[in-house]
């Protein structure tokens, strides 16, 4: 496949920024002295994930059942799956296990950890399981002194078809920040309440070899890791608008975008329509109500050098609408119909998942990669 | 497959209601006297098409090259592609047309219209083209009086290698409007404008065949659709929350949802955390800022009961944050760990594009049927 045969919309990975983002945590990884268990529910995508690990299956962190049978299937063994489980999904986690894969199970109540131990007459084994922990009010988890992560490491630990794995905690309020003060703040506070719910654990006779925490703004900022086991981020492999408004990263960094084409022109109301719309860039709008409000993306060049003062205004089904954002008249003739351009995302997560591959580019080379993804559940 | 069975996150179709809503456009069709065009990329399902046309192959709108692919898979023939097209995405186009398909296509510039003349030396024969028409400065398309209409007619007509077919809008404003009046002006504005610019290009010598309008609210609101030849709708046959915010449906006519299971109880938050995210849900906030915010969506209970006071506040991408309107506390007895729920979306047909099939329920019966459904371009 060349790259002017692409089919607009698609997805363009900039595979110089792509392995830029990735040796850039990985740097991080060394320097911080722990190990790394990247968070493919970002990209989905086998090669990234041999990429960030030299080529090799490694550790991964799995958002959906889907995820984790995927990468099974490619080999990937050493996986947690980060969203708190209940005894419905187990037929599927069962299966993994069967197969040899390690997964680690999540859950943060005390009904579920003995549910896990009562209701599979049919399992032989032993799940082992992470206590999520609550370090910000963010999503999930229970708080680090609540008495009830006790009573569940201990039923986990005591428990027949059950392991005690250890802690897993994700900052997600860290995306909320501002400066790189609140950003160290928010990495610190995760990595002390984290290491503090396991040092209550363990204070009670009860082992917690896993401490995971992360997300790729506190990835990015902490400064230390000290007691933790492993950090986890996922974003950080393509960064994107939101990333970049909140000073993870830089705009630059930016790895993703959508390859669209220019369909139409509205003189009479200064728009230019492209052909990604809502389902090409996602309806995420994460980046408004900052002061770097994007609409739905900001726009590049074929080259995917930014265009400044253009942003994606309005997104219906199948149409983008492309303004200027102080005002001023676009010139139509530089943007003439069937211009290719690249839109930057708010949300890479969200964007991704509309697709069922990426089309990766190198710097100076015509011929482009397809890359597949996985979806859904 | 048993309802008990279903893996969660994943779609619901209630087809009693399914039915309904596509019975009272068909009525709707026949009392207004002219021909219904479905726009199947709301659903982009087979079965669905069928069932709005007794079983048979019907005419559809389509929103991308591949919805017209999928569809003349399975004998499709009578497509309009309602996304103006571009010369470099003529090779599938031609396809289609090779293989018999009756696709028309839309533009609005003078300079397309010129190119599906020129740049297709390999094609010998004629592209059916509709001109777009904007009626309220919603999205793309001529005014019906801008004299670029009569040009781009001229050339269709008069091109070697195109047909000049007809006009087609879609009142895209009619989505802001409040009020049955203003619903009810709205349609008759689409139908005089759209009428109006096929009066113009007719005045000129140029037959027009084809005098398509359309949209959800306009089609179930048109007093008459006089001097029109078709009409379209897409998102009529779920309907959604946003439809049910403007108006245009009841609430309890919702036929689409998404089946979910409770993971994690926040009461500290007085939050539920269920696995409908983000991902599962779509990031649409179609319904925020009006007087009738439903945050991330509603939620019914396993029947497809509305919970009062409930709404999705947040979602994460694998986490859907379930909480009170008015701030009372969860009855965490009620929704305990496990039990599933429905959530009804802000927008169809983004939610609908996570999934690649639908979950068909019939009241009283515990089978359901599988319906695919396409995705991508």
């Amino acid at each position: 496949m060349l790259f002017d045969d692409l089919f607009t919309p698609c997805l363009l990975i900039d595979k110089q920024k792509l392995t830029d983002n990735i040796n850039r945590m990985n740097q991080r990884s060394k320097k911080l002295g722990i190990s790394f268990r990247p968070h493919v529910k970002t990209t989905k995508c086998i090669p990234i994930a041999l990429l960030i690990n030299d080529g090799m299956i490694g550790p991964i962190t799995v958002s959906t059942l889907r995820e984790a049978e995927y990468f099974a299937d490619a080999g990937f063994r050493d996986i947690i799956y980060a969203v708190s489980i209940v005894p419905s999904k187990l037929p599927r986690v069962n299966a993994l296990l069967s197969r040899g894969v390690d997964l680690k199970l999540l859950i943060d109540d005390l009904g579920v950890a003995k549910a896990l131990n009562n209701q599979n007459l049919n399992f032989t084994g032993k799940y082992r399981v992470l206590i999520e922990i609550d370090v910000d009010m963010h999503r999930a988890g229970k708080s680090p002194d609540d008495p009830a992560v006790i009573e569940i490491a201990r039923i986990l630990h005591e428990g027949q078809h059950s392991e005690f794995s250890g802690v897993l905690t994700h900052a997600g309020e860290s995306y909320t920040c501002h400066t790189e003060e609140d950003l160290i703040n928010a990495a610190e506070g995760e990595r002390s309440l984290i290491v503090k719910a396991a040092n209550n654990i363990r204070a009670k006779g009860i082992p917690c070899s896993i401490i995971s925490c992360g997300s790729t703004p506190t990835a990015t900022f902490a400064k230390n890791l000290n007691g933790v086991t492993e950090f986890r981020a996922g974003v950080y492999v393509f960064q994107d608008l939101f990333q970049s408004g909140r000073n993870v990263c830089e705009k630059d960094q930016l790895a993703l975008s959508v390859l669209t084409t220019i369909i139409s022109h509205k003189k009479n109301q200064n728009h230019i329509i492209t052909d990604a719309g809502g389902m090409a860039l996602s309806k995420d709008q994460s980046t408004h109500g900052t002061d770097f409000d994007c609409g739905y993306g900001l726009v590049c060049d074929l080259n995917g050098k930014l265009i400044e003062n253009l942003f994606v205004k309005g997104a219906n089904q199948e149409h983008g609408i492309i303004t200027t954002q102080d005002g001023t008249d676009l010139d139509y003739d530089k943007f003439f119909i069937g211009t290719k351009l690249r839109i930057l995302p708010n949300h890479a997560c969200m964007t991704a998942a509309a697709y069922d591959s990426y089309n990766v580019i190198n710097q100076n080379e015509k011929k482009i990669e397809k890359w597949p993804r996985c979806n859904g559940w």
